[in-house]
């Protein structure tokens, strides 16, 4: 049943004003082998030649991008954040094309430590990866594993989130000018059956989504016998001590919970603020958060756009329900998802009164929501901010770099930001990966990110002026 | 049920002459309380510390070394191997306490690539690491993946095979002698039972075995969600070309089959000789094959061991019967297992006439069996030596090293000897994986060993005198 057509749902609107036509199984396992042949001839022209072709893609994608973004922004339904996002996948192509030369220059022969044994090393990239990525950011995290993939010589066939699938021609358009890219990149269009379909035909699944989905995907690649890369969900923590600039601190906390409507894994969904400068941030953030208004109905005006996804807006509406019926005060937003033009939005909303009983302190929200707890001490503060089955990323602001620092290395997740908040959502640089349930495996950033794709080879070779066979005389008895 | 008391078969005698102890549920979990305990402090003393630790617990082992042998010795009914496998355990303690020192050096802070932003990193090891390993080489299989896991700052829990336990009372008195590493190292008696609670109770799984085994392994990590390395079996390709050193290649290649009496993943299973060659190479084997004998009745004298696992038994009974009955030639050697003495064992046994339809060239046997089969072109040859569901490690024998890397580059597995057989049995150096279904994730060899037991953080601040927040004015709309 996989291939019947799917209506898409427009967010501004809350029409479906979309079908997508997921591919049959054969279509499929076609599309498969046709990339799988693809890859022979990628993996062999090496790597500067990837790295040519991907630097003529993106000159093509260059030409196509007002199309793109405008599938995007209808995708999303909002739109500086599709700009940012594509922007910010610009930069990330030549950066990824860098770190590829670096990656394959160190796979160079090295000596080995033994003296009489050489050793060779070269990397076997697994030939087809596939990727499934989510709809926050359709375009950047359809690519954001794809791409290192493409550098490290595999094959990758892309399914996006069905959310938010509009982007997808345009994208193919820019690749399909690119032929030597076009045999070894597709992008197939579905829901969660064509992914479960799509994992019995890959070498290598990447995920980036929730936990409960990711959970799945893992057993799924087990059951499969193939490797997985899961970057899921987070309930990053931001905490301001005392010192702390909090005419700086409330901008970034604002922006790192606001940013996407929230929509963002990396997303500040905790704020812990000490006791004595409480009542001074609440303040200065209320103000702040009352500042900011919809992008209704002009687009083009305001900061905040539509929830997205229609179940992400039950998520939400249960999350603020909870709360407010144990005792959470709402400071300023939506005590519910507001509906205006048939699309979904939430205003930034700042709770307190709150506590870790509550789903808003415990769950992915995924929505603009500052629920703010004081604490007394810093050991408060960090057992609070580590009580929580997440560990993406965190912030904490105190009253110099190397304060956060000391701070920061006491927080259980794989980024922190510090005197800032989520910097992650801007800077792609640094090696890290999830703690706890926030993901499993190699990092995405920096050139792990290539290391996940391939295998190593060890070619070993006694060397000739060595008495031979040196282990074999002295282990085996003389035949 | 898993508490209860296993008997242990004695692979020479045949009588069930020891017993096992299985944790209950409730032991196992005071046991992975206490470590995760003592992790904290593993960790924090940084890694001089735990290198000073491991050096002191190698002295004491020493101290244990005869104790040691004796029971592993009576495990697996062999001699030299043990010998061997605790040199190479004392000689790799040394290598894993290096590799440790420069795994650390390079998590220093460095400066990212972008003038804006100071990104310093660290390493945080996972807890608690579950082992679960096998009866081949039950000592240094059982401490491959846990020394480097120490080294990296994790507690580890073990699980050795049920089949031969007997080491582990000597190895953990010299583990007791060392207080320090008693807190964080900790072995349990037991079988798949024990195994599937342990997955439950760790935050990372290491198992080496079997492919079957190992998929089960996998399942159970998903479901736990938790990272798994899977080491699995064998089918290695030795292929022997005209030009060869044909008396070095014959006694290569039955060193490669035969020792531990093939007991062994990378050991040698499918040999393929030119045809020019064929006859010469063949005549060659066969003589120096049957110069071995059966390290029976005294231990001390001999080649080859007996079959530890009675289950293995049956497995090569079952491909020796299925060859023969598909008109595979024995020219030297066992038609099944031997009794003797009531220990099982099998004689190096050269096969001919042998192909693909039978289980001798397609699955793992783990007995000293050489099936060898000629070929005409080197297309040829590689075709063979791929065609098979393992990607653990082969061997090219050519005129000269040059050229058996030039052929070796086509086999489709982690390690290749050149001119040489199943050097990774002695060689643990240079970083590899296996391909296909021979493991899942990261290298055992090499820095690489430290990577798979810890996960990076990064620690993100702007420099102090860039304009700021400077993406937050770029992008959003000022407040």
């Amino acid at each position: 049943m996989m291939h019947h057509a799917l209506s898409v749902r427009n967010p501004r609107t809350g029409e479906c004003d979309y079908t997508i036509h997921p591919p049959s199984l054969s279509e499929l396992y076609a599309l498969c082998s046709q990339l799988r042949s693809g890859q022979k001839e990628w993996q062999k022209r090496g790597v500067e030649h990837r790295i040519d072709v991907l630097q003529r893609w993106k000159k093509s994608a260059q030409r196509y991008r007002s199309v793109l973004e405008e599938a995007l922004i209808t995708d999303t339904g909002r739109k500086w954040e599709t700009l940012l996002e594509v922007d910010l996948l610009f930069a990330r192509i030549d950066r990824w094309c860098e770190l590829g030369k670096e990656f394959f220059d160190k796979q160079d022969t090295k000596p080995s430590h033994l003296p009489f044994i050489e050793i060779r090393q070269d990397v076997q990239p697994y030939p087809l990866v596939g990727v499934i990525s989510p709809w926050n950011f359709p375009l950047l995290l359809s690519l954001i594993d794809a791409i290192p993939a493409l550098v490290a010589g595999c094959a990758v066939l892309v399914k996006p989130s069905e959310i938010t699938p509009r982007f997808i021609k345009p994208l193919m358009q820019s690749v399909f000018d690119v032929p030597e890219l076009a045999s070894v990149l597709a992008y197939i269009e579905g829901a969660g059956e064509t992914g479960e379909a799509m994992i019995q035909c890959v070498d290598l699944v990447c995920f980036t989504g929730s936990v409960a989905t990711g959970k799945r995907v893992y057993t799924a690649a087990a059951q499969n016998f193939i490797p997985v890369f899961l970057e899921l969900g987070g309930k990053d923590a931001a905490l301001v001590f005392e010192g702390a600039n909090l005419d700086y601190a409330s901008s970034a906390i604002l922006w790192g919970a606001t940013a996407n409507a929230g929509q963002s894994c990396l997303s500040i969904e905790r704020i812990y603020v000490q006791s004595s400068i409480y009542e001074d941030f609440v303040k200065r953030i209320v103000k702040k958060a009352e500042a900011l208004s919809l992008c209704y109905p002009d687009i083009h005006h305001g900061h905040i756009g539509p929830i997205i996804s229609e179940r992400q807006v039950s998520i939400i509406n249960d999350h603020l329900r909870d709360a407010i019926e144990q005792g959470a005060q709402v400071l300023t937003g939506s005590i519910q998802c507001e509906q205006h033009g048939g699309g979904m939005w939430c205003r930034p909303t700042v709770l307190t009164c709150v506590h870790h009983g509550m789903k808003v302190m415990t769950e992915e929200t995924f929505g603009p929501i500052l629920p703010i707890m004081p604490f007394n001490t810093e050991d408060e503060a960090l057992t609070l901010a580590n009580s929580t089955i997440f560990g993406l990323s965190g912030a904490v602001f105190a009253s110099t770099v190397e304060e956060a620092y000391r701070i920061g290395q006491k927080m259980e997740c794989g980024a922190i930001s510090l005197n800032d908040a989520a910097l992650t959502a801007i800077v792609h640089e640094g090696e890290k990966q999830s703690l706890k349930c926030s993901g499993i495996g190699g990092t995405r950033m920096g050139v792990g990110a290539m290391r996940r794709f391939v295998r190593q080879r060890a070619f070993l070779a006694k060397i000739h002026d060595v008495p031979s066979p040196w282990w074999y005389n002295s282990t085996v008895p003389s035949m």
